[in-house]
């Protein structure tokens, strides 16, 4: 089977995004709790666009599961305060599980955290637990950067992040990396923000003994792993001038690239350099870039595409189609497991 | 001939940092102005290491000649105050002053610039006038981000650099994107700073109609364009989604990309997706990458081989070697003129 690995609920009604704003221009006016709830959808306007574009691409593109989360630039944890964050993010995880008990075969939840610049992510777990052990959610995204384009919080090597480390490790759930919008002018989201979040974290990452510490911790680096594999030599050169170990030690057991690189030549290099076993299928579709190639005459996002064009062996593409994601999400193998039962 | 369009003078004496180091806890400890000046180096100080390292590798690798500029990762923008800076600046760029006059062949001055966090860069044109007019640099190099990984001063595009970006134009000398060090704990410098500096630039660029307004105006994003040629589609896709001209016309007459990315198929890569007439052969050589790289037996950063092994028709390694730099920087083609008259 086809999964991937990286799609955002892009297709939810768009009174969501009404609501969102709504919510922000109440903080601003000085409401610090009681926030107002979403209405309930009906699931005719919750599944309205998720079936008329979302499931057709998936179908058209023959992907047949999405791990699905929240809207990632919607997330905005630099907004508001941690009790809006967390009222907003359980309003966000609870339309996931929605579309995932609706459509089952599809959709495998991911949740989004509560985090909140300056705030413990301790704050996190409470969230976390009840996606994961009371709705059956199979990873999470974690932002590196939950002042939205002000890097003002430790770097993901911090201690400040164990205690949540602690529990995605407990609880078997990988995480994304993933920053959210970027409230930064210098930073365009998708084009600038999502790209360095990427980077940024590696490169803490290779500075890191994280993974002696928590040795099951397993992060997905999306985006194909931003500027990364491009700069594979460079990685792997200033890891050995620090006197770390080769990255295939060091970070390749817990750190795992998405595909979405949206052409040809990005995934060849992606493949080129990274071991096929980090590698998971992932188009971060409907998302990012929404056009058609002029050059190829195909959607930009239809990253299928280019993993076909590989030209993998049959055993490897299994391994990035499927056989990955399973590895380094058990709760999504589990979870297909019991629906083949 | 073959032309490093990047390279930095990292084989300063030891004690140009301490120098410095000094003149930052100075500034930490109240001073403001009259900082003391550096001690005046004999020659036989000032190029020891310069001709031990830097040109024995020049001549080792077949490198006639590099655009010279101040230790990147010293420019330090974000420490002291805007005096401190203008100081400091003026102090480095006579260093080059004096390497460029003495090893002609062998290197083209480039200067750094007096940038200060929240000063406008207007405060800039006096020192870069001296350099250009005065001195004969043929370049300069422009911080993205003063605050050192805090991008707490406005766009590249933003009106904000227009006074600078006037007198660059006029003067005809290009400008090297290139931030400094990091004094934000999330960012490694030459692994996410850098790196993340050349991709944020470039979709600021994209963004905006800044080439219309200076038509001359031209950058080189160093590092092989940060994560860009890796994530090309995904620029194409994006500016087509924001209704902006293809990116070959918006951009790539103002916009070049340097060879610093370490290993083969990194510069493969960049070699497939950004035309010819934009690569500019770089190395940042001594810099970001010291050791050797196992899996080849050579040095990571001797992007020369690399470069040789695209296996360019003739004409294509002329313009990557020598002919664009000599077309993005007519001073050095007016300098390197006047040498063999």
């Amino acid at each position: 089977m086809i999964i991937d690995c990286h799609g955002h609920f892009t297709t939810a009604p768009k009174e969501l995004r009404k609501y969102r704003d709504a919510q922000v221009a109440a903080y601003a006016a000085g409401q610090r709790d009681g926030f107002a709830d979403l209405r309930a959808f009906s699931d005719e306007e919750l599944f309205r666009d998720l079936q008329g574009e979302q499931m057709k691409l998936q179908a058209q593109r023959g992907i047949d599961m999405a791990l699905f989360s929240p809207i990632a630039g919607l997330m905005g944890h630099h907004l508001g305060n941690e009790a809006m964050s967390r009222h907003w993010s359980t309003t966000c995880n609870n339309l996931i599980d929605r579309v995932a008990r609706a459509f089952p075969k599809n959709f495998a939840p991911v949740c989004q955290l509560p985090q909140s610049p300056g705030v413990r992510p301790d704050n996190c777990i409470e969230e976390l637990e009840r996606c994961v052990l009371e709705l059956g959610f199979v990873g999470c995204n974690l932002n590196p950067d939950p002042a939205g384009g002000y890097w003002t919080d430790p770097p993901l090597t911090d201690e400040w992040w164990y205690p949540l480390y602690e529990r995605i490790e407990a609880l078997d759930v990988p995480a994304m990396i993933h920053v959210s919008g970027s409230c930064n002018p210098n930073f365009h989201h998708t084009g600038a923000h999502y790209i360095n979040g990427d980077t940024t974290a590696f490169m803490q990452l290779l500075q890191s003994d994280l993974f002696a510490t928590f040795p099951n911790l397993r992060f997905i680096i999306p985006h194909g792993g931003g500027a990364v594999p491009y700069h594979w030599g460079r990685y792997r050169g200033l890891a050995q001038d620090m006197g770390r170990p080769p990255l295939s030690e060091l970070l390749l057991r817990n750190v795992y690239f998405d595909t979405c690189v949206y052409h040809q030549p990005g995934v060849n290099l992606l493949s080129e350099v990274i071991p096929v076993d980090n590698i998971l299928f992932g188009s971060e579709m409907v998302g990012a870039v929404r056009g058609i190639d002029p050059e190829t005459g195909h959607y930009f996002d239809d990253t299928k595409r280019y993993v076909d064009g590989l030209g993998l062996s049959a055993e490897d593409r299994l391994k990035v189609f499927e056989g990955n994601a399973r590895r380094v999400f058990p709760r999504l193998d589990a979870r297909l497991k019991a629906m083949t039962n």
